[in-house]
């Protein structure tokens, strides 16, 4: 049978399932309107640990090690890990996968490395490379902030269009036996650019990817949004959400009535949190709190998530550059046996 | 046919070949002994743009667009690009990327990015997930030496055991059809870390991940030195390259009439680069410009390459942390028909 659907999608016809997922969270988020989805949530931002940087690293850790309990396999059942996050080098994954020892293929897709690692692992599953992936994010407030923005003790003012990183990690185990939703597209992002150069609107930088990303993946599967229960992006916020149904509306693609961003569910309005969640967390921990809960309950049977990446370093801001999207879509289906 | 040979390696059954490949280097580099096996020479380290950035980023663009070129094939054929570079967020390869307009998945692997890429690129070939994928990758001595060590205004003394960052950038094609050598097994890296800190001595931090992942490659395939032509590691330098001769000699294995490091071979002795060459661009134009044309002309049949990463970033040296290291491994071998 064809696996490529021609344009940008691959077709996955050996149903690598989705057979566990974790998810661990901060303080913050446990407060907001998803907080009982989540598995496990930090009792602060450092955990006991004596930076950021290795609370960050511990959170993504030991998301990845519940994971491999949820799916009743041993860390040396697991063929791959592909992970990343939003550390210089990151950093993160790399520590956490020195501490796991699995082959590592270590990923840089900014917020998309929830689908980039997803994309890439159900592939992996599907080829009849692996019988067993990993595929995890994370980020963290506070590592994030001191990194792109501000030194957190300064107490910078947020601008309106601001998003708010989350602080939380996630991963699922993509099987090719056992029980659980199948992975059965992938539609993998072209990094799009229309010249946004404002660091404080990442939902109007990536809310174009976004756009042509979907667009894409209907053209190349002939499917519409009526057959998805659920279309998901990963931290576009309020403002690049609604760019998004935009856009698409101009193409003649109506999503709004099942349309959700993991950045504009996760906290509530009275968070202060501006235009809403951020972060490679966000997506990994709504995907694998909320998303796949609902798929397991039945509530839900057809998702398309994308992850939602915007490109910038502090160094391509200070030179001038505008900030580029990518997004990475993945379909996710419950299926029969 | 099974695909997974246990362990951590891979067998790729239908033979995707690496129909074209194509390197740029900078003035330094193209003094070196390899000097005539590059395609193409920058003519100063800025080359008309106004930062070593965009340098960076134009030269990993022009020799994706060449590699395209040379393999008879437009950008719309390829399917996907593996690419990744070192500096923060990956932006050179981002960049690139939204110049080149090829859907997308952006690698961190440190210096083992080019057999990372290779990896993923190949299996997706192998799979029948893409017809054609681009794999490639880059370092710039400016940008790199900028972001993790010091100004270059400063002059700093330099380390016997340190490396000089290559400037070039390598890319190939890989094809389910038409003529190369053909991508045969993958033996993907674990995070190994001995505990070394020292950020001038990154041969030593990569040395043991290059023996783990060329011993478990022999275990998995039940291969043995004598069964390669050359074996070849990405940046270790005369120290990183003594060690894992030394280490694989421990383990019953006897590389040293087969095994050149690339960092090693790049540059000559009068040269001023203490211990050898390192960074992405090391492995990429040393491969795709000089082992890959000692293949053409048959001088060498069956290669084993593994680009070797070190991983740090400059908080985590700051935080105190070892260094691991990565190596991911690719055989190559010229197939008839």
């Amino acid at each position: 049978m064809e696996k490529r659907l021609g344009g940008q999608t691959v077709v996955l016809h050996n149903n690598p399932k989705i057979i566990s997922r974790a998810s661990i969270v901060g303080r913050k988020e446990s407060q907001g309107p998803l907080a009982e989805y989540f598995d496990e949530v930090m009792p602060d931002n450092l955990w006991g640990e004596d930076s950021w940087e290795k609370t960050e690293c511990r959170m993504l850790k030991e998301v990845c090690e519940k994971a491999i309990i949820n799916a009743n396999k041993q860390v040396t059942d697991i063929n791959y890990m592909f992970a990343g996050d939003l550390l210089n080098q990151i950093m993160t994954a790399n520590f956490a996968a020195r501490q796991l020892g699995i082959p590592f293929f270590g990923l840089f897709g900014a917020c998309s490395t929830m689908t980039e690692a997803l994309s890439l692992g159900s592939i992996m599953v599907d080829g009849g490379y692996a019988n067993n992936v990993l595929c995890a994010t994370s980020s963290h407030f506070c590592t994030a902030e001191r990194q792109f923005r501000y030194p957190l003790e300064q107490g910078t003012q947020r601008a309106p269009t601001g998003q708010w990183t989350v602080t939380g990690a996630g991963a699922v185990i993509v099987s090719n036996k056992g029980d659980g939703p199948s992975v059965t597209h992938i539609t993998t992002g072209k990094v799009i650019d229309y010249g946004i150069k404002d660091v404080n609107n990442m939902g109007a930088a990536m809310a174009p990817a976004a756009a042509e990303t979907i667009k894409t993946h209907f053209q190349d599967t002939g499917r519409g949004p009526q057959d998805y229960d659920l279309i998901v992006t990963g931290d576009l916020g309020k403002f690049g959400r609604e760019l998004t149904i935009d856009l698409l509306a101009k193409e003649g693609y109506d999503i709004s009535s099942r349309y959700i961003d993991c950045g504009c569910e996760i906290y509530s309005e009275d968070q202060n949190v501006q235009s809403g969640g951020s972060g490679c967390g966000c997506s990994a921990v709504v995907f694998t709190g909320f998303i796949l809960k609902k798929m397991e309950d039945g509530e839900i049977n057809r998702v398309l998530i994308g992850s939602t990446g915007a490109l910038l370093s502090t160094t391509s801001t200070q030179q001038g550059e505008s900030i580029p999207g990518i997004v990475h879509l993945v379909a996710i289906e419950k299926k029969e046996g």
